[in-house]
């Protein structure tokens, strides 16, 4: 009998699990059918502000794999189809076609759950006028780019996060000018307050306006609807176009509603296969998920490409009847402004404080390069280690060229549990046009390495 | 009572040794006698390339430290000062001053050896001529620039390693007509010949003739006593400058003499804490010394800067009474030809073979940015796994700007012995400017797994 597959959401994580089902099992063994809200498949959501800057020049560069494409490799992909919900006694999804109209019913025997994440949009009065956007999806990198060939000159970016900062550059490139409002104290606050700072010197020597510790209170609107000025507590920001980057929340709605497990992040729980414990033959991948925090380990959950498309490729496998896990995360993340590289991994101090670690911290600068090489440049490199045991607990990276995949190092070492001395003697790459005889990454192990030592 | 440390060579490791000794140590509880051949301490051997091909201004750029810099901080340097005997039953070294004659004993409780390595000179008739070098240190370099100076064309360098071909670039772009002389198939053989390919084929690209598979008989020198033309088993290439790039040994002739333990591969032996064992005091780091290959288990020699100032360094901590180890290396290597990166750790196929592994490998090719990204370039990267267990056995990545520094993540994977398998799901940094969503390492780990599974 042919089994059936249902996947909902036809991004990283859902077509990453039907491909690999796909590889595995023919037609006529298991059928799948994938709804999507939207009109695009398989894409780089994390691409968006490139093609908003112009260094993308499409959305189709953004797409990896077509409609068409899926289609042709025998996966029934239906866009523009709603998941309104999963009805697990009868083992069928409910979706809606937003452009036909009308319901219908899909039967499954497995069903595989890539939802995604959702924007947090605040209820602030005005928050729905023209030209606030958020920028989640490829249809969203559209209506941003609508609004700004309108013309206007004066952006808006609330929240200082990875998109938010990444949109300011796009939106500076394309010669607006940008005003960032952030709550916190320092834009970036996935790393600590010391590296945040770092980032802001650099986003303000690129002409972007950041106004730390500001609380938004409402989005104005001109009489024709579109948005006009975004109110603060201290005064109103002028704005022909607001980006909102305030990060997401695990779309699991849907899966809650159908009584399936829903984690403390707010992610549906999973085991490392990616199966749904409790529920045989459901699964879940990607932004709308949590997992496991390897070096915390606590449940978090972290909306980025990689993870989808590498819990997609595990749950298809399994699907494909195949072995493959999905042990969990580091925290690594990285992100770029103008020709500063950030990156992170691991726990920041706030997160290790709130998992209980007691820890020493270590900060160096270095250059990527052996300093006589051409164009050596600086980075600041900080890292965390448990006191005691020295065990490594985070690292972030900030600094030019060469300096953020760096964090690579520090994502393997927290991997393997590895203690900031036993690092200092890793056989790290070193030539004079990529590395100090030292590598900056052995040299902040070795300062954290002292600090450990001497308490 | 003042406690004597003499330091043979007074480079990295040598005096990487002295500097963390007495960090912890003041001068009236140790003394420290540094004696050198040449004219210079602390400085990149690894640079010479650059400043023969003029990216380096001058030596001085490449000195890490002076001798000057090191007198001020309590350690006697004496350069021209060539060590002719260790006596370890009168624990004194014997020296001659190299300028002012003369010989002299000096005492020590505890002795440092750094005597690094000697390039391989073959005796070939003619070898001596004027205008054939060595490359190995900053002496080396000026007499290089010396004969530069003379106004020749033609150069050849003999032997296609790191230092030939890191050389033969330097005189391309110093405008000199270069034609690189290698006996093995392919450039690099410490890549497989696959990947030496790739660096051949770059070689080629900025105009460097390279000719693989040839014997050279002999030096042809002019009545002037300058060179003229390199013979080879084919025929004879004119030359008005050879550089040797036929590799080193450890300089461990003077260790041997005094009836301390050399290894198989030609170096000192020494204990994890760079104590030669079964002599008190006696301590030994850098090119001169073997070291444990974590992967293969057996002991090599590998000259290289990186881990001579570990050695040092951990050498100087347990001088000062403290306590630090090298455990071994993975054998990680890297250089650049043009805008080639090349990149190595582990073992290659030839070394796996000779380790008694049975392997399996994979290869594949990807960019190292989101292929929609400005700039994206492809690499090569090819990963060895032991069959059966998948354990990751060595990685070579040949590719663009990105490429090389990569080797990293495998240098960590190889130290903590991770399958291919489990690095499927590593946690590396992905963002658009740096990575594709699945980063070139993972999608070899991905594949040589397949292989794995399969095979």
């Amino acid at each position: 009998m042919t089994e059936r597959l249902v996947v909902i959401g036809a991004d990283a994580a859902g077509m990453s699990a039907a491909s690999q089902a796909r590889r595995a099992r023919d037609q006529g063994d298991l059928r799948i059918v994938a709804f999507d809200r939207g009109r695009h498949t398989s894409y780089s959501a994390c691409g968006i502000p490139y093609w908003i800057g112009g260094q993308v020049a499409s959305a189709d560069n953004l797409v990896a794999r077509t409609p068409e494409a899926h289609r042709e490799r025998g996966i029934d992909v239906r866009l523009r189809h709603e998941v309104l919900g999963i009805d697990l006694d009868r083992r069928e999804v409910v979706a809606r076609d937003l452009d036909g109209g009308g319901e219908l019913r899909e039967g499954f025997e497995q069903l595989m759950i890539a939802a995604g994440a959702m924007p947090v949009r605040p209820d602030w009065t005005g928050v729905d006028a023209r030209g606030v956007h958020g920028v989640q999806t490829l249809d969203d990198g559209e209506d941003v780019h609508d609004t700004l060939d309108r013309g206007g000159r004066r952006a808006v970016v609330i929240g200082g996060g990875y998109i938010g900062v990444e949109l300011a550059e796009s939106m500076v490139r394309r010669g607006l000018s940008v005003t960032m409002l952030e709550k916190a104290d320092q834009p970036m606050s996935s790393l600590d307050p010391d590296m945040g700072a770092l980032v802001r010197k650099a986003m303000c020597g690129v002409g972007i306006e950041v106004r730390t510790g500001v609380s938004v209170r409402g989005i104005e609107a001109g009489g024709d609807g579109w948005v006009r000025a975004v109110a603060t507590d201290d005064d109103t920001v002028p704005a022909d176009v607001v980006v909102l980057g305030l990060g997401t929340r695990p779309n699991s709605g849907l899966a809650r509603d159908a009584g399936l497990p829903v984690g403390r992040s707010g992610g549906i729980v999973t085991d490392r296969r990616m199966r749904v414990p409790g529920h045989d033959g459901v699964w879940a991948g990607g932004d709308c998920v949590e997992t496991l925090h390897l070096v915390s380990g606590l449940p978090v959950s972290i909306p980025l490409g990689t993870h989808a498309n590498k819990q997609g490729r595990v749950a298809g496998i399994n699907l494909g009847g195949g072995y493959a896990t999905f042990p969990g995360v580091v925290g690594t993340a990285m992100s770029k402004v103008c020709d500063l590289e950030i990156a992170r991994t691991g726990l920041t101090e706030k997160e290790a404080e709130a998992s209980g670690f007691a820890f020493v911290t270590a900060t160096i600068e270095s250059d990527a390069r052996a300093g006589y090489y051409p164009g050596a440049e600086g980075m600041t490199v900080k890292l965390l280690a448990e006191r005691g045991t020295g065990r490594l607990l985070g690292g972030q990276i900030v600094g030019r060229e060469g300096a953020a995949k760096r964090v690579d190092v520090l994502a393997v070492a927290l991997w393997n549990r590895m203690t900031v001395e036993e690092m200092t003697a890793l056989d790290l790459g070193y030539a004079p046009p990529f590395s100090p005889v030292w590598d900056p990454v052995l040299v902040a192990a070795r300062k954290a390495a002292e600090v450990c030592r001497n308490g």
